[in-house]
């Protein structure tokens, strides 16, 4: 091959942060809910793990589940100290056999570790004193840990777009272009939408790992009420100029998008991460028009389930 | 019509996300108070439902009838499964007949729940024992959302614009211009605020809407102490040159404002954003100036009820 | 008065948010501790009071004697309902005279409102559990409020800015400049630290205020572990070329500084502004060099106290 | 020496906030852990210490440690308060010796801290219950207190960067150039991180200290799953042009390095900071490629153990 058919006239040596190793297998950098498919490691372990940043991270079910497991845990560790320092150093507790002062012991613990303190069962020794007097400040801590992570995992700001599940190689003006359509999932507004679109491909002459970044007809938009097609024009600066289907997939191509927005809940910045490998390009095909339905009081409405519907067209490119 | 009146000299198609679709009837893009006139939908259902986003929109009264209500609908369940496990089951608890076994039983709940345990009556039995320290811990759940939620209801960053009333095309230097006052309805100052108007307006040419970004004046602002006067001149590159009050009627002029600043309270930046339909527009009258009385100390007071008095002019424009 | 001596050769009509009007009486509009001078009203009320910014102003001996009030004022509401539904309905208190049952219920208030409850006395009745129950809960929503007015408190990002007491107009270089000093007052560091200084003066021409900015040495300095002299060069393109001490008084004079950083300890944007009025400046007198010790563990230190000390200069400027 | 080999084409008097002042001893402007070393003082006492600023920089045993310790000091207070007052004041109290009644006040104050009051121990008299209701108050707003900065704990951003342990001046392309390597040591993503190089070096005309910013290949990166080599290219316009190892010694040299990125967490802006001293320079030296392992699912997997390991270079560069 003389001359490799991606060219990239306008930047060199254009990378993102992936290197340009070529591994000669299939990669994918960006998984399709934007995680970046990289581990790090130190001696082979994964690194700097975040229990912050892992606790925003699980679902709302995990994290019940968690915090109820934890009550259960703590509550039966310290049950089991009461119960080895002797439930006769209780005042109010019913003595019976092992397993009756043993739950009494349990809800005792859980009385002191959620501060209820019913006093019905009490403390009667300074050994045992002690132990519960460090289990209600624990219990408080406790629980300021979890105020402080149901906080944050509130107020975590957030992209949640909904992208259409194919990018298109679609008709555009008098020639072709990449498209793909992106929509806000939640009830806010982002505002000052911004998006890039690098194409991540083989090189067969350098054995490198290319990054292009594709230039789009609009890269930035003020508000996303609606849906926004985002259309890379694929004229002769396109790095896709002249490029065919079976060139993408030999090449292992990767059309990475990144956008960047402000949600208007906290106007904070986010970030979201989507990439489209080659197998989930259509070619030849548009994206059917959404119905944009307007109401008596002038307020307009779209049904987002619509975004990923695409027609194929017939003929060739 | 031959040549369309509103010309857009500088920018070619011009969008700022809501679709250049002429509807061919009135629509409102944004309403007055600045929330967005588009309602998404999954399947015709309303999506993304964010919890978080409504708890911090409602306003206070609701917010905390809503806290209210969920204190006595839980106390009232846990009361239910109390009373249906058996209130012989409790120390303390003068048993008498059903009703004032059961409002025992709710109030218990609540000394539970709130954690507050004054013990006089207190679980006897395991099964009550359990289901009652799971009741502290979910209340102590709960007032860490309550928590959370307050805290964030505070610290939500928001800008508190009072606009005026109308905008008005104005006599300015010797052409004329767009204009409408703007000032800040709250203690704090804000910072470095930038104002952006785009003239939304159907084209009956193109039959789509287009969208002018109008130049201003003066676009940011370092300090907003007092009012500001934003005004757009009418000048010969101005889309609204030589056009007439019939003109924006009849096709569905919206004037969209976009306001960016930064408050000094936690220093974030905030977005603020309103609307001035074709009917909320006054032609040939200008803003009486705002009284701005000094203070012997070096002060300066003035009164933002004078923001929206504007007189007619005599003539025409 | 032919031609107005301040000339503005670079900029026209510029104005950072305080209107142009020349009030004929001296005006401020920055306090020395970066205050806005200017009082926004409605009908003569102060307009949009914010308890939360208010709470997060005021001191912490403000803060905690504001607590204790309301926690004293509370605990009296609810004594005197308990007194008036009837002290006889409670179990476990030692009825006395109206003084000693008063004393008891506005303690068993305290230990409702706080969820400590002793539970030595206890609710007897339907309406006295019913108030109690409101105020537990009203107790832990208080303290809600109290958490998170605390952490807003504290992660308030601020520029704790150590201005110099005096600007100066000094010898610089070849010419002569204005200059002040500046250094940060906390442990953290300041990053990216941007200066702007506006010149506020009355135009007898136009009567009205003008607007200079000031062009300086260097508006923006990576670090500010040390202090910063903030230099405008008079040059024959500053507004203050030419000018004498006299000129700046009879013109009411203000060298408006609004500083812009980024704190360490969260990364955010902080904003700090002053003023020099004319009576704050000192003329034909230079900085004296701040003493910057090296230590053996190659470590440097300043001591801030000496930011304010300048010699006067023999001769004219 | 007639020129200096340290040549500054493109910038005059650059300056990051430092000084230029020539110590004339070695100094180090930043420890290698990024900490500024400038110590500020007022009247030589060390200047602004900020309680919250030094709760959320000590580490979590720290932490711990002290609120276990406040615990303890508060609990031992507000016990020798009951027993000046008297332990007969309490009801329920098993009055013994001394430090019988010591103990058992000293876990009733634990009990009222906590607001767990199991009620076993009760307050029997006004001065007792008004003491005891100041300290479940101040227990709450203790508790609040740690809440807050649990949170602020946890949800400081932070870059936590691990950077190679020397810099290289390592052969690059047909030339050399100064190097080091830099990686995400956390789980979380590094957005858009941007680097900046300052050499800062005594010039021996001068006799002042110079800072040099160092033009680099690349400067901004959209993505640092991997790790990034920085590289300053040391061709005619660079300072160190023609420079040698002694030189760099001689002139007390220190590379700064300023990161700036964007962490996906809560995408909020960290800065890192680091310095390599002259003697952590390793000349003529490469570092060696991180092996970056494919895997069958398509992700790439790295050991940041080897983000240090260079090997030394025959012969001169």
């Amino acid at each position: 091959m003389i001359k490799d058919v991606f060219n990239n006239k306008k930047r060199e040596s254009a990378e993102i942060g992936f290197g340009t190793k070529n591994y000669n297998e299939s990669v994918r950098f960006l998984n399709q809910n934007g995680t970046v498919n990289v581990k790090r490691k130190v001696s082979d372990k994964h690194i700097g793990f975040d229990l912050y940043h892992w606790l925003l991270g699980i679902n709302w079910i995990q994290f019940f589940l968690l915090v109820f497991v934890s009550y259960v845990v703590v509550n039966t560790l310290f049950a089991i100290i009461y119960f080895l320092i002797g439930a006769d150093k209780f005042g109010g507790l019913a003595l019976g056999n092992d397993s009756e002062n043993f739950y009494q012991l349990f809800f005792f613990s859980a009385q002191t570790l959620t501060t209820v303190g019913y006093g019905h069962i009490f403390p009667n020794s300074v050994l045992i004193s002690t132990v519960s007097s460090i289990e209600s400040m624990l219990g408080l801590m406790g629980f300021a840990l979890v105020t402080g992570i149901l906080y944050g995992r509130f107020s975590k700001p957030k992209a949640d777009l909904q992208y259409s599940t194919n990018g298109l190689i679609a008709p555009y003006k008098t020639i072709s272009g990449f498209m793909f359509r992106v929509a806000n999932k939640k009830q806010n507004e982002l505002i000052e939408t911004e998006c890039q679109v690098i194409l991540a491909i083989n090189n067969t002459e350098t054995k490198r790992r290319d990054f292009h970044f594709l230039d789009l007809e609009r890269s930035k938009i003020n508000l996303l009420p609606l849906t926004w097609t985002v259309v890379h024009p694929i004229d002769e600066n396109s790095p896709l100029y002249g490029v065919k289907e079976t060139d993408l997939n030999q090449r292992d191509a990767e059309f990475i998008i990144l956008i960047k927005s402000i949600t208007d809940t906290y106007f904070q910045t986010v970030y979201s991460r989507m990439s489209y490998k080659y197998s989930e390009m259509v070619w030849n095909a548009k994206f059917i028009p959404m119905r944009q339905k307007p109401h008596l009081d002038g307020s307009i409405s779209i049904n987002l389930n619509d975004i990923h519907t695409f027609e194929k067209m017939s003929g060739n490119l």
